[in-house]
């Protein structure tokens, strides 16, 4: 079965202690659409200006990720430039030009309307939601978000958040949002919100899992350099959402690895700039890094 | 098999937003004595003063501790009075008053020198080295330490560290010691210093293993509330060291379980002030909490 996949659509310009990367792929739906795409057919939606490289569109190709949804508008491609300090965890945003996302309204093809696995990406929540009122009947919906809209458009989030079987966010959103650093009780608060699913992401630490079937402690691979954890968020969701759409049985029986394949996606993701280690990579990669990790965490 | 603790043996007082405990039963072998003797009979070495109070020998008493190398000296028992953050991760030291700790010079009770499995808990590694060289062709030996130590004996324990079968930290210390914030990479120069097995403690994220079969990620059991944290460390590597004291087998036959009933043993200890909910569980609640954890790592 196939996902789709709304989200930003972005040149990231990445700045870390020891290098530079001016306008690389990036954004979430990127990260998330490509990390699906190695278990599952992607259906894109998203906006770029007419600058977008043409290099990006045949990587989206090669990754048979279908563009009928992604809007090329006259205008500048969304840019975001940002800097990591030398741990990695904190990053600052240097700049961030909307572009042609600014006006961004998407409306999907005919043909997208019945995608029963819908993934929306970080983006503005009342896209998110604006999406989700043209799908017709999807089997499940996760949507992510970031600090941003916690602070601008929390009305928004919150209508959202309803309609969602599942949510992901992580764990400084957990708590800004519902006003705990204890992760069981934040859990519980946002079930509280509507989802079945909820999802914190802890970065390195790996994720938590709340469902009708009790806790799950997703494990991270543990990794010998992290080059850039940009995008490795959406990455770990995309991932899920994939393995998801191609497992067979039903999401109870599934979501447990599913999220360690969206881990260990993730994981590829934090070893390059932007995409450029995970395009690198082919599903069975994945699958050996699922092996190696069930290793490490048995007992 | 028996363990031969030793350590600190204090009184702590102890402050949170909500609670304030003075002179509560504290130190590293206190927390690590009780949490191992769980699992094995403990030999403890420590000093007190005159006014330790007799219900806290008691205490130990009831937990089958052997007493014969805690030495009672005039004087004042070791008193360390601190502060949580309303996070219960950042602790602020109010007081640390010596007493009799500032003269201890730990010899061992004849009886106390072939005890097979040694855990060198958190004091100053002069001492822990002190302890080492008394003992007749121990099994494994473990050694734990603290920040104070990295900063003011760092010669002392790098002695130390060349002479343990395993060495424990936590990942600030781990940092500060190997100068990374990389986990894979700072266990492999600690291993550098000598120890076969290198645990880095990561408070509610769990710890993770590096020995000679591979890494291991142990899980933390998720907790809906943490009252103190307070000497969990110390409770970790005593109930592992409590573990592998009455497995069979080999080390790297029993270490993941060892790891996982220490974290368990320590999320007890989380969820009271001082030694008090430590003190009040059976090892069948310790049991029952690793098939949960089993469950809830499980995929």
């Amino acid at each position: 079965m196939s996902i789709l996949v709304v989200g930003s659509t972005a040149l990231d310009s990445i700045k870390t202690p020891t290098a530079e990367n001016p306008r690389l792929l990036g954004g979430s739906a990127s990260h998330a659409g490509v990390a699906a795409s190695f278990f599952a057919p992607v259906n894109l939606v998203g906006v770029v200006g007419q600058d977008f490289p043409k290099k990006y569109l045949e990587l989206y190709r090669r990754h048979q990720i279908d563009l009928q949804g992604l809007q090329i508008l006259p205008g500048k491609t969304f840019h975001w430039a940002g800097e990591y300090e030398a741990n990695m965890n904190n990053r600052r945003t240097l700049a961030t030009e909307l572009g042609v996302f600014e006006t961004f309204n998407p409306t999907l093809p005919e043909a997208y309307r019945k995608t029963p696995y819908v993934l929306l990406a970080n983006i503005a929540p009342a896209l998110q939601s604006h999406v989700l009122d043209q799908m017709m009947k999807p089997k499940f919906v996760v949507a992510d978000t970031m600090d941003l809209w916690l602070n601008i458009a929390l009305p928004d989030l919150l209508k959202l958040i309803k309609r969602v079987d599942g949510f992901v966010l992580n764990d400084s959103e957990a708590q800004q949002l519902t006003k705990t650093d204890n992760l069981l009780a934040a859990l519980k608060k946002i079930h509280q919100l509507g989802p079945k699913y909820v999802i914190i992401k802890q970065g390195s630490h790996g994720s938590i899992l709340s469902s009708p079937k009790g806790l799950f402690l997703c494990p991270a691979y543990p990794l010998a350099k992290v080059v850039d954890p940009t995008g490795a968020g959406d990455s770990f969701v995309g991932g899920l959402m994939g393995y998801l759409a191609q497992a067979k049985g039903s999401i109870d029986a599934n979501i447990r690895q599913a999220m360690v394949h969206g881990s260990v996606t993730a994981s590829f993701c934090c070893e390059g700039f932007g995409l450029t280690a995970t395009t690198k990579i082919k599903r069975a990669d994945i699958l050996k890094r699922v092996k190696e990790l069930e290793k490490i965490v048995r007992f």
